[in-house]
C-alpha cells in the first residue's frame, strides 16, 4: 500500500467543483490565448475581491509568473531584492539570471525581509559600477511556511514608494497565507499594498494555474507580449480561466486554504502538545516540527515528508505540507505515530 | 446564436476520454514535475510508436517547447535556421532572440525548407563575425498546411548530419501531419530522421501539453534543469503525462488527428468541386480556399475564419482550420453557403 | 615587399598628432572610467559642432556602441529594425540577438532604407505574438558606401517621431559620409535629425573609440550603467577622451574624412575614365568597381583589397578602402595597373 | 596644485617604452582584429613564460574578458562560483547575470576562497531546481590585496578538476601578485593550474588591454566568435597586441609590477613601524592600513584615497593603491604626513 505524503500541497489533481466545470463547458468554442469569455469572467469574479480595478493574467505556473513579473519590469541594469530563502533566489534554477537580472539576497532566519534590511542593500548600490535594486519580491507565505502581518505588507510598500521601488508578492500559497489565523491581510490589502502579486492556483487545488494581478497600471503596458514571449500564454487559456472563476464564485480558493490550515493546525498541536519544538512558528500549511531521529524513522514507515534540516546528531527538523484534500483520518494517524 | 468557427483547432477542451481519466485518477498521490507513474506511462506508450529508444519531456505549450529546445541546444553564437513563415520567426515574439539566438530565415512559397536553401545560409556564414549556423527548425505541418514527405524528411536529416547541423520538428501539428494522405511519415520515421521533435496535444484535443522526444540523447544532457528555468516544469506534471498515456494507449492521438484531416478534405474537395483555387495545396487540417469577397462576406454571416491574405480587388484567401472535434454537419452547412 | 592594402580603413594606427598629445598627458593623474578632464574636454568640443546639449559616452568600438545602445533603449519585447545589409544584421556575431532582441530586416539594393519601408514592417507587426519594433537603426555612411542626404535623413526621423519609434545612426565612418560631396549633412543635423548617433574614431584616424551622442536626453537616464555592465566602461577612459579631444579641437575629424574620400574620388573617377561601371555608386571612402578578373588578378599582384562579389564569368566587384593616412601615390599606382 | 592619488593603478597613461612602440609602428599597415603580426608576436613572447601552448585572446577590459569567458564556457542552467568581494559578484554592474548566469558567492574575510567552501556550495546545489555550479572564479591578487600561494591555487585547481568544475582566474593584477614576495606563483604555474586566466595590461602599465590565456583548449572553440559578439574584438586588435609584445619582450611586465609592490611595502613598512595595523595583511599593491580619523583627515589635505571602511567613531581602514610608476618621493611624502 502507498504510504500517505505530506510532502506536498501538489500531490493530487483539482478540487471536484473544477473538474466537473472543464467536463460542462468542454464542448464550447471559444477564442485563444486568455481572452476567452471564461478568463474575462474569472477576472471579474477576483475583482470583486480585491474592491478595485487591477489588470489580470493567468499562467500556467509560479516559476513563469515569477519570471514574467521581474523581466519584464527591470530594464537590463537593475536587479530584484529577496530573501534569501526566496523562491527565486534558490528554486528556479536562475530562472531570474536567466532573464538577464541579479537577485540581491538578505539573509533572512524566518523567511521574512524588513524595510531596514533592504535599506542596506541600496546603501551599498550607490553607483553605476554595481546594480541598481529596483524590486523587492517576497512570498506570502514564504518558503518556511511564515506569513505577512498586515502591518508588516504596509510599512514593506510603503518604504519602497518612498524609495522608487516596485513591490511583488509570490502568492504561490497566498490561499493558506490569507487564510491563516496568524495572518490578517485579505485579497484587497493585497491590491492595495503592492504594485504586483500573483494568486496561485496550482498549490491550492486547481489543476494548474496562476493569476497574476497588476495593481500599479502603468507596469501592465504590454504584458501580453511580456507573457507570450516567455512561453507562458496557453492557447486554451479558457483552461485557467474556468478553474480561477470556478474558484472565486463562491470562495472555493479560501475554503480550499482553510482546510490545509486546519489539517496543518492540528498536526502542529499535537505534536507541540507533545513536547516537541518547531523550527519556525507555525503559521500556514507548512510546519516544521522537530523530532527526535528514532520517530522519525518510524514516521517514515507510514507516511512521505521531506527532512528538511539536521538539528544535532539525535534530532531534525522535518517538513510537512497539507492541502485542500488532506484527509483529517490521515492527520490523526500520522498523530498518534508520533 | 454564436456562430460556427473555423478559426483554430484550439476553439474546445479535450477529448471526453482524457477528461475521464482526469476525473479516475484525480485523487491519487504522485510526486511532482513530471516524475510520476503517469507520466512515465506515458512515455513508455510513446515509445511503443518510436520504436527506439528517447528522452521525453513534457511542456505545457509549443513556444515553450521551441525556445526551452532551441536555447538548451545553442551555445551563445549559434543560430537557428527557419523558414520566413516559421513559427519561431513570426509568432512567438522573439522568444528565441530572447533567449540570446539570432533565426536565420529562408523564404519559402510553401512553409518548407531545403537542404539546397540551407547550403545557401552556411555559405554565406563564414567566420567569427557572423552567427554560427548549428541547428535547422521545421514545423510538420507546416504554418501554412503543407506536409513534409519521408524522402524530404531524410534528406534533411542526412544532409544536416553532413554539416554538423541538428534537425528539430515542431510538431504542434503532428497529428494532422501523420494521418494526412500527403504524408507518408510515421512516428517512427520522426523518431529516426530527427534529432528533437514534438507531439502536440494542445491542438490534437489535449487540454494543453506537448511531448518533446529527444532522440540525440547528447542533447538530453541536464535538459531538465533547462525546462524548471524556462517556467515549463509543471507542479502537477501528472496533468500533462496523463493525458499523453490516453492518447497514446489505443491510437486516440491519430483518430483524432485523421477526424480533422477528413472534414478539411470534404471542404477541400467541395470548394474545389465549385471550381475555387487554394493559396497552397491542401495537405492537412488548415486549407486556404481562394474565394470571391463576396462569397466570404456571406459565409461570415454564419461562420468564423481568418481572412489570410487579399489576392485581387475581388478575392482573398482564407484560412479554415478543423480540428479533432469538427462536426460534419458544420463542414456540410459551410459548403453549403459557398 | 608588402603589398599596399586597401582592404580596409584601419590597417594603420592613429593620426601622429593624436599620438603626440597620448606622450604629452602621459604621466598626468586622472580618475578613472571616462569622468576626467580630457574626456570632459571633448565632450565640450565636441557640443560646439552639436551647436545643442547632448550627453556624450565614449566606447571602445562599434559592435559595443550598437549593442550599448540599442539593449539600453529596448524593452524585452521590442525589436530594432535595420537594413538586411546593416552591420548589426550581419556581421555582429548577433550580438544584438545575445541583449535578447529580434532585428527585422529590410531587403535594400543601396544600404539605405526609407519610409515606405518601414511602413510595412509596421503594418505586419500587430498583435502580442510579433516583436514590436522600437527603434530604426541605420549607418551613415552605410556598409555599401552609399550616404544619407539631409532630406532621407529629416523624412525618417519625422517618420519616427509620428509612429513612435527612435532612430539611432550607426556612424562608424560619420566622417567619411559628413565629408562626402554627396552629402549635405552636418553634425549639427545629425544632432538635430536622430535620438542617438554615435561618431567613429576607430575608422577614422584614432587608435580606438567611438562617442555616443545622445539626444534625446530620456535616452540617457542610468546611461552608463549600461556601458559598465557590457564591458564598454574603460579604467583608462582618458584614453578616448585625448584622441576625441584632439580630432574635434580643430576639425582635424574631418579633414581625416576628407582626405579619405578625395583618395576615393580619385580612384573612382581614374576606374570611371578607363571605362569601368560600379556596383553602387561612389560616395564615400569605400567605391565598389566592377572590374574584368584579368585586371583584378593582374592588380592583386601588388595590392590587397577584397574581392566583393561575382558579377559574371568575366567580371567582378571588389571593395577599395581608402582612409585618413592613404598615400596618394598607391592611389596612383593602382590606378596605373588598371 | 593637483593632489596626489593613491585611488589607484591605472591613473596615469602608459609605459614610455609602450607608447614609443606604438609611434614606432605606426604606419605599418595591418590585418585587423588580432590576427596581425603584433598580436602574434605577443602570443608567442607570452607562451615562453608560459612552457605550454595555450590559446591567447586580447580585450580591452576586465569586466569585458569576464564576461566574455565565462559566458562561453556556461550552458544555461550552470552557475560560477565567486567570492563574496569578488570583482564579478560586486563591481560589474550584473555583467555576468546580463549573460544568463547566477553567481553562486562565499562569504570570506581575506578575499580567498577555498576547496572547503566551494564544496558546500556543491553540496546544496543537487537537483534541476537549482542552478549547477560549473566554473570557479577566483582574482589574483584579490580585490582586497591578497594573494594565492602555489600550494592554494594547486589544491583549488585538483579539487576543480575532481568535481567536473573549470577554474578561471582573473588577473588583472596579476602583475602585483606575481610580484608579491607573498605569493610563490610563475605564469607558469597559471598555465598548469587553472583551465583559464587573464593577464591585467590596463592596471600595469599600458594603456588598456588584457590578455586571455587558455589553457584548456577545448575552452577555446569559437572563442573568438565570443568575443566579437560581446564587442571585445577591436578593429585595430594591433594595439593591444603592440603592448602586450613589448611587456613581454624583456620582462617588462614583472618590473613594472615589483615597483608597484615596492612602494607598497615601503608604505606599509612605514605604517605599521609607526603602530598601525592593517585590515588584511598587506601582500600586494593595495593596502588597506587602519588610521585614526585625525590623521586621515590630514593626510586627505596632500593626497587622495578611498576610506574603505568604519572601524569604530575614532578609526578607518583607507586604500592605498601603488602603480608602476608611482614615485618613490611621494611614497615618502605621505610616510612624512603619517
Amino acid at each position: 500500500m502507498k504510504k500517505y505524503s505530506f510532502k506536498n500541497d501538489y500531490s493530487e489533481g483539482a478540487h471536484p467543483a473544477i473538474l466537473q466545470r472543464l467536463i460542462d463547458t468542454n464542448l464550447e468554442q471559444t477564442i485563444g490565448y486568455g481572452e476567452d469569455e471564461f478568463c474575462n469572467e474569472a477576472r471579474e469574479l477576483i475583482k470583486k475581491y480585491l474592491k478595485k480595478d487591477a489588470a489580470i493574467h493567468f499562467v500556467s505556473g509560479g516559476t513563469q509568473a515569477n519570471l514574467i513579473v521581474i523581466s519584464s519590469i527591470l530594464k537590463p541594469h537593475e536587479s530584484v531584492i529577496a530573501a534569501e530563502s526566496g523562491h527565486i533566489a534558490v528554486h528556479e534554477t536562475g530562472a531570474i539570471e536567466a532573464t538577464g537580472h541579479k537577485v540581491n539576497t538578505i539573509a533572512t532566519d524566518n523567511g521574512k525581509i524588513t524595510p531596514e534590511q533592504i535599506s542596506v542593500v541600496l546603501a551599498t548600490h550607490t553607483d553605476e559600477h554595481m546594480v541598481k535594486p529596483k524590486l523587492v519580491y517576497i512570498s506570502n507565505s514564504t518558503e518556511v511556511g511564515s506569513v505577512y502581518s498586515k502591518k508588516e505588507l504596509q510599512e514593506l510598500y510603503h518604504f519602497c514608494q518612498e524609495n522608487n521601488l516596485y513591490l511583488f508578492v509570490d502568492g504561490a500559497r497566498l490561499a493558506s497565507a490569507l487564510t491563516s489565523s496568524k495572518c490578517d491581510l485579505s485579497l484587497e490589502d493585497m491590491a492595495n499594498f503592492t504594485d504586483v502579486f500573483y494568486i496561485g492556483g496550482t498549490k491550492n487545488g486547481a489543476l494548474l494555474g496562476e493569476a497574476i494581478v497588476i495593481n500599479n497600471l502603468k507596469l501592465d503596458e504590454d504584458f501580453r507580449y511580456h507573457i507570450k514571449q516567455k512561453g507562458g500564454m496557453l492557447a486554451k487559456g479558457r483552461l485557467i480561466g474556468i478553474q480561477f472563476s470556478e474558484m472565486f464564485r463562491d470562495d472555493l480558493f479560501f475554503e480550499m486554504g482553510k482546510h490545509a490550515n486546519q489539517m496543518a493546525e492540528k498536526l502542529a498541536n499535537a505534536i507541540s502538545a507533545k513536547g516537541h519544538y518547531f523550527l519556525t512558528e507555525p503559521s500556514s500549511n507548512q510546519i516544521f516540527p522537530i523530532l527526535p531521529n528514532s520517530i522519525i524513522e518510524k514516521l517514515q514507515q507510514d507516511f512521505e515528508f521531506y527532512i528538511w534540516q539536521k538539528i544535532d546528531d539525535q534530532n531534525s527538523a522535518i517538513r510537512l505540507v497539507t492541502s485542500w484534500i488532506t484527509p483529517e483520518e490521515q492527520v490523526e494517524n500520522f498523530i498518534k505515530s508520533i
